[in-house]
C-alpha cells in the first residue's frame, strides 16, 4: 500500500535516527607567523556532504571543521577550528558520546616548531622552517574507541591501496575511504570524487566517479549496514 | 536642474571611464607537495571590492586573483592564479597597457626551494623546509613604470607607518594603503578595514573603521584626483 511505502521511505530516510555522528572536515592551518601558515588543499566538501546527508537521515551530527568557505549544513552543530591541536581538543570533547566518527578532515601532519609573534620581514634570502609532528588524532581515537565505529579517509598521490590498507590497520579503523587526489574527477575542491572503500575484513570496493553527495550516501549506507549488524 | 544633477552624478559614477585598471587580490599559495602549501590569510575581499568599485565607475578592470572563494565581480576580467610566479606572469602581461595598478594581493615573499612530486609521508619526527625568496613583483613594477600610477598595500603587525613609508619609497609607489592586521575591525577575511593612506609626498591620512567597499571608494577617489591633476 501507499502507507507502507511511505513508512518504508521514511524509515530509510531516517535510518540514522537516534545515532550521534561526529564528522571532521576541511584542512587545518598551522601558523608560521600572524600572516602566513601551512595549509592543505582540502575544501571540506566531502565532509560537509557527509554531515548534511547524515543529518537528513535523522542523525544528531557534530561537524568539526577547519577553515572552509562552505556554509554550515542545515541541522548540524558546527564547531570551527583552525589548527590540528584545536581539532584534537574539539574531537576528544565529543568522542565518548558518539556512535560513529568519520574523519574526513585533512589534518596537518606537521606544524612549525616556532610561530613568530610578528610578521617575518623578507630581509633574508633564505629561510628555514623546522616542522614537528602534530598529534595523530585518528590513531588516538583508534586506541580509545569502545562502541564507536571509526571511519577514516586517505588522500594519496601514489600507492593508494597499500597506503590506505596500512592506515586502516595501524589506526584500528572499521572502514577507510581512499582517493587518489591526482585523478581528474577526484580530490580537492571539486564536486565529484572517485573513491575506494576498504573494510576491516580487507574487502575493497571501487566506486565510479560520483558527486560527493552520492559518495556520502553510499558511505552512510555502509555505516548503517555495520550498525545494524552489530546491534 | 535635475538634468544637471543627473549628468553630474553620472559623471562622478563614470569618473574612471576609459581608464584601464589592473588590480591584484587574495594571497598566493606556494606548494610544498601536491597536498600541502604555504599560504596566507588574505581573503581577497579588499581587492575584489576595489575591482567592483572601479568597474562601477566605468574603468576597464583586470583582476589577477590568487585562490579565493569570492565570486567574480561583475564586469571585471578575472585571471585566477595560484603561485607568486604565476601572479608575476599575469601582472606583467597586463602592465604595459594599463593606467593604474593597485596591488592588494598578499604575495608570498618566500616559496619552498623544492616541491615534492608526491605527498610527503609522516615518517620523520621532524621536517625542515628551506624557503627561497620569490620575485618582488611590486619592486619590478616600480622600476618599469612609465605612465602607470602604482598603488601598493602594506599589511603589518608592528611599526605600521615606518614599514609602509619605507615600502612606498623602496618600491617607487605613488600611494600606499597600510593596515595593522592585528587590530579588531581591520585585516584579513572580514568586511571592514582600518587603513592609513600615505602619499608620495609623505602626507598621511588615517581613516576610521569602514567597510572594505567604503575604503575602496575613498582609495579610488584619491586615484582619480591624482589622474586628473596629472593630465
Amino acid at each position: 500500500t501507499i502507507v507502507e511505502e511511505v513508512i518504508a521511505l521514511l524509515h530509510s530516510r531516517l535510518s540514522m535516527a537516534g545515532k550521534r555522528v561526529l564528522i571532521t572536515a576541511a584542512g587545518t592551518r598551522e601558523p608560521i607567523d600572524p600572516v602566513r601558515y601551512i595549509g592543505n588543499r582540502s575544501s571540506g566538501k566531502m565532509g560537509y556532504a557527509l554531515a548534511q546527508v547524515a543529518a537528513a537521515r535523522g542523525a544528531e551530527v557534530v561537524l568539526v571543521s577547519g577553515p572552509s568557505s562552505l556554509p554550515n549544513p542545515p541541522c548540524v552543530t558546527v564547531k570551527r577550528v583552525e589548527t590540528a591541536a584545536e581539532m584534537r581538543d574539539a574531537v576528544l570533547a565529543e568522542f565518548d558520546a558518539v556512535d560513529v566518527v568519520i574523519k574526513a578532515a585533512a589534518v596537518a601532519d606537521y606544524r612549525p616548531e616556532l610561530t613568530a609573534q610578528q610578521k617575518i620581514k623578507k630581509t633574508e634570502d633564505m629561510l628555514t622552517i623546522n616542522l614537528i609532528k602534530n598529534p595523530d588524532i585518528l590513531r588516538e581515537l583508534g586506541q580509545r574507541k569502545k562502541q564507536q565505529l571509526l571511519i577514516g579517509f586517505a588522500a594519496e598521490t601514489e600507492d593508494l591501496l597499500a597506503h590506505a590498507q596500512e592506515k586502516l590497520i595501524k589506526k584500528n579503523l572499521d572502514m577507510i575511504v581512499a582517493n587518489d587526489v591526482t585523478l581528474p574527477g577526484a580530490g580537492f575542491n571539486i564536486d565529484t570524487n572517485i573513491v575506494k572503500v576498504i573494510h576491516k575484513n580487507g574487502q575493497v570496493e571501487a566506486l565510479p566517479q560520483l558527486s560527493k553527495y552520492q559518495v556520502a550516501e553510499i558511505i552512510l549506507d555502509k555505516i548503517c549496514a555495520i550498525l545494524t549488524k552489530s546491534t
